[in-house]
């Protein structure tokens, strides 16, 4: 028996659209690949420059996929990226030396004023400028010298998911097409894109265990290194924005100096293990945390080395260790989306948000 | 009638040794300026060298006055600044391309272990190293190929105060001294020290109102922009050190992006607004967070333009606008040394910290 089609113009209910985009990750990323070419001539446009500095801009999950790029260009072609601040250039009008800078600009909709603003001002000092958007037509894409499509398709949830990760997987492959690895990192994408369909499922059940005991749950801290920092940073973003809780990203080592003071058994907080040189800061910080009496969600493909967590979501490691963040984001993704409903909240709508913020 | 001395031997009331160390920062400042023969002729070495990108390195407040020193190296010589990524060149072993990069590490104890192996690493790839730190005779000051006094004295509360400010003087000092503006820094840096000895007082009584109301807040962020970024992360850092208060620290915009969707009522909101051209996206954000229903701590030189505050607490404007953080830290950290006390907690030693962090 056939069931009922659900009728188009019915609303989707509350987390819907959320949930949808969260398995929509990995075909996103697959289409993202159908880009290569484009991607591998940006790439070979950038190693002919050899910036001295690549700026990344961008504001929330964008900025949080800028955590990566730092990583990604410092990895694969070993070049200095940063997070710009964009306030030096647009509103102190600081004479900054855009010669042999390369800009990497990060906004879903292409219509962020700040990022638009920077782009110009930089573009016209002499910076190579690279729009990374959902959205090429578009005033981004209207003031970079270049335009990579994020290929993630139209995202209807207020809070990002898919466009965070087509992010993180436009700058590995603008990264790894700026060195020699540039085939290597599309190839491994591709599986990466294959093991987060397949974990998914599981971790989608895995998370309503966690989720039913936060229901009270104010505040938290999220703690990555490295790699992991920006995954740390979206998931306490996706924390704030779709579950109200004071969720805030530390390197495991800031954590220590002076945050770890704030924690008590009513502050837990969320770690990402990952199997990197990194994941000794790691386990030391989250053991100091469960000391100071914290609960402990351990996630990542090194979840099972956290000691005395009280909730254990482990997803499988990456091909590259560069690519651990795509798989380490999806226990926390799915998590905000299964507390959301605990608490009764819409992640597709959050309250005093909106899909593009036009706010300086 | 003379009042008998204290014994020497009687230890200090919670709390006494924090806020004798706020109001010794003026005292801290002018000691630094006696050092300022020798930041003049680093910061002339800096100019030789001319680096493509200076990198800050740092833990906890030092990583805060990091975000400060971004805009002094922008500001007066013109540079890029960055805070760089330790784990690349420490944990991943990235080939980062040090030639004709600087390096400014900052760490009071000059132990910070990841800070030693990070200036460690750099020194050896080629970069210029700069060691600030409290005990030049240190690891961190063996490490560096030059290194300057922080001059803030013994600093014994845990919770750093006047070795924040006095970083936030030592990198203004040296970006002043490796452009033309050397001499007016320093001057000017007089006049501001100055200005904290003459508004500590009364700040001091003015904490009182909202630290009596503040007693069960258990959440906050705190929104600054620009150069008010660090002043925003180093308050929110003092109210999680001391006062057990998860308080996170927001660029005005990124505020917007995302995290205003967890405000209510009973999360309050610390405004840092200072007159620059960066004030117009923190009045503005200020106002949608008081839209979503925060109470407002209106803080700053330009804090009576902050709409519907519930508390003001104002400071006079700076001699240069690079100079205001200096003031605008001052009410954060008088307000949680006030809040400690009506919460009981002792700010000198707070729990699970000390004054010297040797975790990775």
């Amino acid at each position: 028996m056939a069931l009922p089609e659900p009728s188009p113009s019915s609303p989707p209910g509350p987390g819907e659209l959320f949930a949808s985009e969260i398995r929509e990750q990995p075909a996103a990323i697959t289409r993202l690949l159908g880009q290569r070419r484009l991607y591998s001539s940006v790439g070979r446009r950038l190693a002919q420059l050899r910036p001295s500095v690549v700026r990344l801009v961008g504001h929330g999950s964008s900025d949080n996929a800028a955590s990566y790029g730092m990583y990604a260009f410092g990895l694969l072609p070993g070049w200095t990226a940063m997070r710009d601040s964009m306030s030096l250039a647009i509103y102190y009008g600081a004479s900054v030396d855009f010669e042999r800078s390369a800009v990497v600009a990060l906004s879903q909709s292409g219509r962020t004023p700040d990022v638009v603003e920077y782009v110009v001002t930089a573009r016209r000092h002499g910076a190579l400028t690279i729009a990374i958007t959902n959205t090429p037509d578009s005033e981004l894409g209207d003031a970079a010298d270049l335009v990579l499509p994020l290929e993630a398709g139209p995202e209807e949830a207020v809070a990002a998911t898919k466009t965070y990760t087509n992010q993180l997987a436009a700058l590995a492959l603008l990264a790894g097409c700026a060195s020699p690895k540039g085939a290597r990192v599309a190839a491994s994408l591709e599986q990466v894109a294959a093991q987060m369909a397949g974990v998914i499922p599981g971790l989608a059940v895995a998370v309503n265990g966690p989720a039913s005991a936060f229901g009270f749950v104010g505040r938290m801290f999220v703690i990555g290194r490295g790699l992991e920092f920006a995954t740390a940073r979206e998931v306490a973003l996706k924390l704030k924005e779709t579950c109200r809780i004071a969720a805030e990203p530390f390197t495991a080592t800031d954590l220590v100096h002076g945050p770890i003071a704030a924690l008590d058994p009513l502050f837990p907080v969320w770690t990402i293990a990952s199997r990197d040189h990194a994941l000794p800061a790691v386990l030391d910080a989250s053991a100091r945390a469960r000391a100071a009496g914290s609960a402990i969600v351990a996630s990542g493909n090194a979840a099972v080395e956290v000691e005395s967590a009280a909730y254990t979501l482990a997803v499988p490691e990456a091909p590259l260790p560069l690519l651990a963040p795509f798989l380490s984001v999806l226990p926390g993704q799915l998590f905000a989306g299964a507390l959301a409903r605990v608490k009764g909240l819409d992640p597709d709508r959050p309250d005093g948000l909106s899909k593009v913020t036009l706010a300086r």
